[in-house]
């Protein structure tokens, strides 16, 4: 059975502050700690590249596994921030990383739901190719597309890259899937002449509506009630999301973390980050995983620990 | 079990002529014709975008089949040009079409390997999430990236886009995949600034080499024989290097289809353009479709027709 075997994520340590930011958005304490809920956002080096995140996420997952390379039969790439279109992301790591010939590797366009997408993609992939060992890697860098004046998005979002191994040893396994797509809204968050643009109105009424009777189908087709689940992740788009969502869910907010306040809006890596801090605490034994944004579009599924 | 129902493919009507480009390029007739196999090039309206030729591609599939849109359970879109980084491009046909929220749609970032690939990734996601109907499309229009004093290129490459109906209710089921990367040599093709950079003697090189002993590898995972082939559709990179395949793996001639003298390469497009001609041709039982290219990748499959 395949499953989550370990996850490592790759915050750059360069930061932007939002506080820094306050005259030039007319905006206050308040709406950085209360309603955006994030004081700083994590930068890259300029001369880092998406692979390069990606490599530096791979090589934590190793110390902390030992994994062998020559062992890696397939890698996926999360991103719509590749280092080039043609090649794909994942070729270059294949070669930085010098994985086997034998090795399968290509990149997927998701956004803030592609973490959640990709479990099920890779999973279904490794399962129906009898592989053992994959790498789903997310790192969407929007700092290569925000334009720092632009205060939908140069306040929100951060860097990052996780790598998550999936293999027969699991931790945690996935149950059912759900995922959807609204693409008649899909200008709602867009990136035209290497510029982002987000009406956070639209992409927050979205994840307002949608996600709360999402998360309530996910629980029936998995047969398990509110009250089985642990903890709820959710894409941590901003505290005021995350806020809404566990009052129109009626969680306790213990329940639901909220963890972005030093790094920002990781788009596809902000599920990973946390999965990674809870992986290894057994009082954790049903996680419901529930990825937004970009499509529009957005998935869920339960991860229930094995061991 | 889920297969390949139907196919459909659209190719602009538009062309640029490479007998019109002897004089700059310094080539002949024979050059054109018996060493890259490509007369004339398709080229896309400046107006259509990539996901446009995949709307195109769709009419052609619904008038074959009748496909109800309120079916279509997960769109895939192989792509290195999509219309724009974020969103995906199937969000945006998702759009387009009007097809249900309950719908899956990611890009996948893959070259000329890309239908193989996809065709294993689309089943198996299917298969895990017990969809019967899926959308497969490939749309790589290179004019949008070609330099048109480029001889490495600008004789090669043609605009076009596929949509291969994945369902319950196949002609041709898949056997067992060979997927590989040699992600070190990256760098052989490549785009940089917009514009694509080929280093074709390395391309060929590379499937010259690789692929043979990959068909040989192939047909052994699968338990047939090369006398049990009736078609083998390689990627149409140009007609020298299916020739040397050809005359490699020692293949009848009439056995292994050249087909785009009239159009060019078109990257992912090029093999599903070819089975949808002998998708109704019940004297094509076992069918090999090899890809190979961007990455440096490739992968394999057998097709098997079930009626």
């Amino acid at each position: 059975m395949l499953g989550i075997q370990e996850i490592a994520s790759y915050i750059p340590s360069g930061r932007s502050s939002n506080y820094a930011k306050k005259e030039l958005f007319e905006i206050d304490d308040a709406f950085i700690e209360d309603k955006i809920g994030v004081k700083q956002v994590a930068v890259k080096d300029s001369q880092e590249d998406t692979s390069d995140l990606c490599v530096k996420a791979f090589n934590k997952l190793q110390q902390k596994t030992g994994l062998n390379t020559s062992d890696v039969e397939c890698v996926i790439v999360v991103t719509q921030n590749p280092d080039t279109n043609i090649p794909h992301t994942s070729a270059i790591i294949h070669g930085q990383l010098g994985l086997p010939e034998q090795c399968a590797c290509f990149d997927i366009s998701l956004g803030c739901s592609g973490f959640v997408y990709g479990l099920s993609i890779i999973q279904s992939l490794m399962e129906s190719n009898s592989f053992t060992k994959g790498l789903l890697f997310t790192a969407d860098p929007y700092s290569k597309i925000i334009n720092a004046n632009d205060k939908n998005t140069a306040l929100l979002f951060g860097d990052a890259a996780t790598v998550t191994l999936i293999s027969n040893n699991p931790v945690l396994i996935t149950g059912k899937f759900n995922m959807g797509t609204i693409g008649k809204d899909n200008k709602e968050l867009i990136c035209n002449n290497n510029e982002l643009s987000m009406n956070g109105r639209a992409i927050f009424n979205f994840a307002a509506r949608y996600v709360p009777a999402d998360i309530k189908a996910l629980l029936e087709k998995n047969n398990k009630q509110m009250e089985d689940i642990d903890v709820f992740i959710f894409h941590q788009g901003s505290k005021y999301i995350v806020d809404t969502l566990t009052k129109r869910l009626n969680l306790p907010k213990d329940k639901v973390p909220f963890d972005i306040m030093n790094y920002g809006n990781t788009v596809s890596s902000s599920i990973p980050i946390i999965i990674e801090q809870k992986l290894q605490d057994k009082s954790y034994t049903n996680i419901v995983i529930s990825g937004f944004g970009v499509g529009l579009s957005w998935a869920s599924t339960i991860l229930t620990r094995l061991n």
